[in-house]
């Protein structure tokens, strides 16, 4: 075949979504909205482009690099959103008086990072986040790490949540007397899991400077993972006894924990991990992360925290807030490698065949029939052959076909075909169609 | 207060959903991919940047003047698209050979244009585009019509599809001799609406040199519209007559017509509307709108055709296709105008109220025992004033609320309160909470 006049080719670090991966995303989006709404959450939207002034606030490099930024027609800064989070902050800024506190929103759409591609890393990706604006109550962060909870076991995912709170670090950074190196510190703590303690104990004396003992301290508060909750606790109650902030931080791990008891999270699906700090400087409270049990590796995929205060660079007004963001690119990967993608390119459950043209009338009548009756039907547009479409059926995943020529039309019946046994009931009364399709797909 | 440091604003031509309106569109959308899946219509997505000489192809001086575009970090010209068309040709041309044909595909998301704004119309909007890619079969274009039918029934919008042949206006340049002339024919007949009659016979005099008769016959076929469907058929074959296009066209008509009322639309939701044309170049059979009865004046609210070649300048290999596009914001902005929000900031249906501290556990509890019930329950995350909580379910619009202090707890039992009528159950068993609340939203 001769060139096209262009050719057509996407960017780097983009992807088309095929019907396949798209059904099984978008019953996926519906799960989680679902979930989110049963917890009285409401959806809310702003522009994918913004002023960049408000974007990139006081920015940092990091996410300057990585910001698709540009001038309008009119010559005004511009750059699409990164994430959802700033435009959040904006958004309560500017309608809080109207809104009203406490303010539970989510908002689930795409955002555009520069960033380098990676195997399973887009420029282009869904975010899902979920907050509570406005309340400082433990029960919001409890709420939030139940609605976590309770995605994934929608969502069929067996999981565990790993929580440690702010606080708690920083009674560790009192303890040790060194608040002035805390993002050395809570760097090196968050590196532990890739990095190993050899490594981190080595970065912590050149790059932090801490004496031995200091870091054994580390180390010794780092071991109580793996212990169960209450003695995590008691640990860390006698290890922050002299620290108010570290002291606050045990109660309220304790009381979250004592509130997702409460709300019937199973023993087990939660436990204190002590070296989860979650960035560096937006969460000051509650921190969690979600780790998929059948594949751990991929790192977390419901992940949030409480912040003190969202909006202050945009209002005046303080806003406290907790929140979580549902990592669905990373779940869609998991899916994929744990075999659990529908290999369906459609999700029609009947195809109705078109035989000839004297039938094509009744063909399209009882189409409309299925329809009623609840039933996904693809009609296929061109009367023609039988094994051409029967495949198109197959190709399709569609699980039932209705063969009607003008042979059945004339007795008042059709055949259904079982496509996924190759059965074929025929004579089937078009009175009762709806039923026999039914059955077949309750099989 | 003292100002912030950064003023809160978004750009011009752009807005802010809040939960009222993102709550009514997330429900029509659901119902739109409902409609599109029950007619066998797969979903896709594409990146919303492109190679901005994929997006622009060859251009037009409009779409270039409205299509936000620019530099990546790499130095590739990019662009934001202004539609979902030109993405699914490029689309299409990449993975057909995949996907195979029909390829019957929808695709709801927003398309970024830099136009002038206006009420009603932003630069940031949602197309929600279903087409059939790969079939010339005049039942795919019947079938195009009766999804918008269906979606509209389903959307609870009263409608008329008004329907024209691209080939009958064809024939009709063919009867006047002016085919050199179609542009501006067809652009004068496209203004008739808005300009009437006066000024359109003097435009296709002064700019279109044409003699006045053959400007009355213009008019003559013009002068069909408003007539029957069988009526203006008998009209078109017979003024047509000469014309092998025209012929085909009106023959096309009626096929579509008749495989509509095979399908149950009733008779006077579709009629032919020989002034319809739908743009120059793209559309090259069946043309259609849709029309709101309530709200004529704000156009057509779902719009489409058949084109003969989708995809040509991507690949050689040609595909016809048929579809449409819902005008969500049209629809959106009619519901407002007509009152048919609902005036809700959330859907919650349960407000869970929080008492006293000693009572929480028992509150989180029953909240679950709720959701489990398929309730959506907003647990209010502060312990405190009851009447500061019903004031916040009042607010959100939240039809019931659950009272259960210590002393309820006690005796297993809780309140059950009506926000809209005021009326309140007190010691509602437990046991028995979600049927009693279930009596009330069924009420």
């Amino acid at each position: 075949m001769a060139k096209p006049e262009i050719e057509p080719r996407i960017l780097k670090g983009f992807q088309d979504t095929l019907p396949q991966v798209a059904l099984t995303r978008k019953a996926m989006i519906r799960t989680i909205e679902d979930v989110y709404s049963s917890f009285g959450f409401a959806p809310i939207d702003t522009p994918a482009l913004e002023y960049a002034e408000i974007l990139l606030g006081k920015g940092s490099a990091e996410t300057d690099k990585q910001t698709y930024r540009f001038p309008d027609l009119g010559g005004r800064d511009i750059a699409l959103r990164f994430d959802l989070t700033v435009p959040l902050a904006r958004f309560v800024a500017m309608h809080i008086n109207e809104l009203g506190v406490p303010f539970k929103r989510f908002h689930i759409a795409p955002v555009w990072r520069a960033e380098k591609p990676q195997r399973g890393r887009y420029r282009e990706f869904i975010q899902c986040d979920f907050d509570t604006i406005g309340s400082d109550s433990i029960l919001a962060d409890a709420e939030t790490l139940l609605v976590a909870h309770r995605t994934m076991t929608k969502l069929e995912i067996g999981h565990t949540l790993r929580v440690n709170n702010r606080l708690v670090l920083n009674g560790l950074l009192d303890s040790l007397d060194a608040a002035d190196r805390s993002v050395l510190i809570l760097r090196a703590i968050d590196k532990l899991d890739k990095l190993g303690e050899e490594a981190v104990r080595q970065e912590l004396s050149d790059a932090g400077g801490l004496t031995t003992e200091k870091i054994d301290s580390i180390f010794r508060y780092l071991s109580f993972n793996g212990a169960g909750n209450t003695e995590i606790l008691a640990g860390l109650t006698d290890l922050l006894k002299n620290s108010e902030r570290g002291a606050l931080g045990v109660s309220n791990l304790r009381e979250l924990l004592s509130a997702l008891n409460d709300s019937g999270v199973p023993e087990g699906t939660v436990s204190i991990d002590v070296s989860i700090a979650r960035g560096l400087d937006y969460y000051t409270g509650t921190v969690f992360e979600t780790r998929m049990t059948d594949l751990p590796g991929i790192g977390s995929i419901c992940s949030g925290g409480r912040y003190d205060n969202l909006a202050g660079l945009y209002t005046k007004r303080r806003l406290p807030g907790v929140g979580g963001s549902i990592g669905l690119d990373r779940i869609m990967g998991a899916y994929e490698e744990l075999g659990r993608f529908t290999p369906r390119a459609s999700n029609a459950q009947v195809l109705m065949t078109l035989m000839d043209e004297h039938s094509r009338s009744a063909s399209l009548r009882l189409a409309m029939t299925l329809r009623e009756g609840g039933f996904l039907v693809d009609t296929y547009p061109e009367v023609g052959g039988l094994g051409n479409q029967l495949k198109y059926g197959n190709r399709k995943g569609i699980p039932v076909a209705i063969i009607l020529g003008e042979n059945e039309v004339a007795r008042g019946v059709c055949a259904v075909k079982d496509l996924i046994t190759g059965e074929q009931q025929s004579d089937v009364p078009l009175a009762t169609v709806n039923s026999v399709v039914g059955g077949i797909l309750n099989r």
